[in-house]
């Protein structure tokens, strides 16, 4: 029912005033200025805030200067879905399928022979080797400016199998406001992967805002030489180091050089980095993405092929580490969700 | 003679005036607020500002955005003094002497017997692989905090023969003075040495205002691992890289991710890290620091054993690459010197 204008007491007039005033100051218009907007108010959005603001409120016991705020992220479950396959693993075998033809023996041996026939689950038995073999046949002697190039027009091209987009529109929302609110509080951010070092840098600074020198991953080694006098980096098919497991504090420590006192991780391979985090003095924070969402993304931990969570899992319990359960936790997960 | 003020002439007030005018804007009095006070005016100074000016003008033709605005400098012979001996080098000498009582067999073979007769050119002329084997002895097991600490107390405590000053006093004044230029500029200064990665870090934040991050240097290979349930790294005994001659573009390569727009070196180990800079697109700038002030520092080149500079000068020459010349070009060689 309409009130008519002459009817309008003094009373409702107040209580009129006092609605707009408590909208306005309301979470659902707060919102739109909280940095996290898209985490739920929880113990993981919570003990994120708590530890950003003990370590930048100055003269605090917990503070830290910004040259130590350093924060390390592993990637793939992380920051973006690892489902089914890791997204670096499909560009191999994208680019294994394309030389091919080149290479008809390949259809004999494997791991050629299954990454041909698409059966992923036989490469990934073969463990470690079996995908190295893969990344060396299509890598090695490739030139930095052509591999980059083969890198990025792949991003830029290859769609995800259950959602027919980008692989890169998949990048977790809540973890891009993540990344952005540690910056704004002046922490340096670093991509801490097992993946292909300079695969992630093909995209990193664009989507998550990560510069190249501040993106840690494992790599082959290289040389440099002088083809008709220019200057060229060239792939060699050896690793130069794997950063993943008990790689990832070796590939912060050569690459930062400093321990960071935050990190965030989804799986097993993240354990040592987070042991490694957590192992320092002073204030220290360390998160794990638990993948708990079906529906919106996947559900997986223990016994999961990709981005298995197990150890960590316990341990995580034990001491107290945050834990982001994505279905209680997120509000979206992915930026083209609608909300 | 002093001028009675009643006589004072129009013509001479403008005199006066424009004599103080030309005085506030003489080089003299400019000089306190000259970023690159210790230079002097010439060749290299104005190539370097010519350069900075470039690309930081906004819609100039060269302009270049902040975050491709990559420095990368030598450390040995380029930010601070290199002779008579590599002072990472002199390190590992005094750790051997102070390892040698545990290793009596040390006395009989080489390169530890030369090493402990400090004869120094016996251990050079050895090569890389007698040098390794010293660097292996004197670090290999160590934790890194182990190494972190060895290092950080050596260098506050081991003095240069010739200026008995701490070595980090013969950081070059003009050189410390660029590195704020190019920061302040934008720039992001990176350390690109031949030297180990870890001693070069204990030191080069608080010398060079160069965080860890932005340090690469050669390393061993090194694991992870849970020694009572605390996590150490630990330096193995096997080399992870030579980030010296040739290595150096590809440790830019690994740790920075993208190529540099300008590299300052002085010897012939940096030729590779220089043809890599300047082989870019767009503005490049490339600078050697030639040691010709036998006085105030050294003068050396062609056949010095340590820092030679002989290939280098000629690409430089022939390619018109900024040469410092010391005597000529720097006011002020070390900040403790007399102004």
């Amino acid at each position: 029912m309409r009130m008519p204008r002459r009817q309008t007491r003094p009373t409702f007039r107040a209580f009129l005033l006092v609605f707009v005033l408590c909208t306005l100051a309301s979470p659902a218009v707060a919102s739109q200025d909280d940095p996290l907007r898209s985490w739920n108010e929880g113990p993981a959005k919570h003990a994120v805030v708590d530890f950003v603001q003990r370590v930048t409120a100055p003269g605090g016991k917990d503070f830290v200067p910004e040259p130590e705020r350093i924060a390390v992220f592993d990637h793939d479950g992380t920051l973006w879905a690892e489902q089914p396959l890791y997204v670096q693993d499909v560009c191999i075998l994208d680019r294994i399928k394309a030389l091919a033809p080149e290479h008809p023996e390949w259809k004999d041996i494997e791991p050629f022979k299954s990454a041909l026939a698409g059966d992923i689950k036989a490469v990934l038995t073969g463990g470690g080797p079996a995908l190295l073999e893969l990344v060396v046949a299509a890598t090695a002697g490739l030139t930095s400016a052509e591999l980059e190039a083969m890198a990025k027009n792949w991003i830029s091209r290859a769609r995800h199998p259950r959602f027919d987009r980008l692989y890169t529109d998949l990048a977790y929302q809540p973890m891009l406001e993540l990344l952005g609110y540690l910056r704004a509080n002046g922490f340096k951010t670093f991509i801490v992967s097992g993946g292909g070092i300079h695969f992630l840098r093909s995209f990193a600074e664009r989507v998550y805002g990560v510069p190249p020198e501040q993106v840690v991953g494992s790599s082959l080694k290289k040389k440099f030489e002088l083809r008709d006098g220019h200057p060229v980096i060239v792939e060699l098919p050896e690793v130069q180091m794997v950063n993943d497991g008990l790689g990832k504090p070796v590939g912060i420590h050569l690459h930062i050089g400093r321990r960071p006192i935050a990190a965030f991780g989804n799986s097993d391979g993240d354990l040592a980095m987070l042991q490694w985090t957590m192992a320092g003095d002073g204030p220290r924070f360390a998160l794990l993405v638990h993948h708990t969402d079906g529906e919106r993304e996947w559900a997986y931990d223990r016994t999961s092929m990709v981005g298995r969570l197990d150890k960590a899992l316990d341990e995580a319990v034990a001491k107290g580490w945050a834990i982001v359960d994505m279905k209680r936790d997120w509000k979206v997960v992915f930026p083209f969700e609608k909300r």
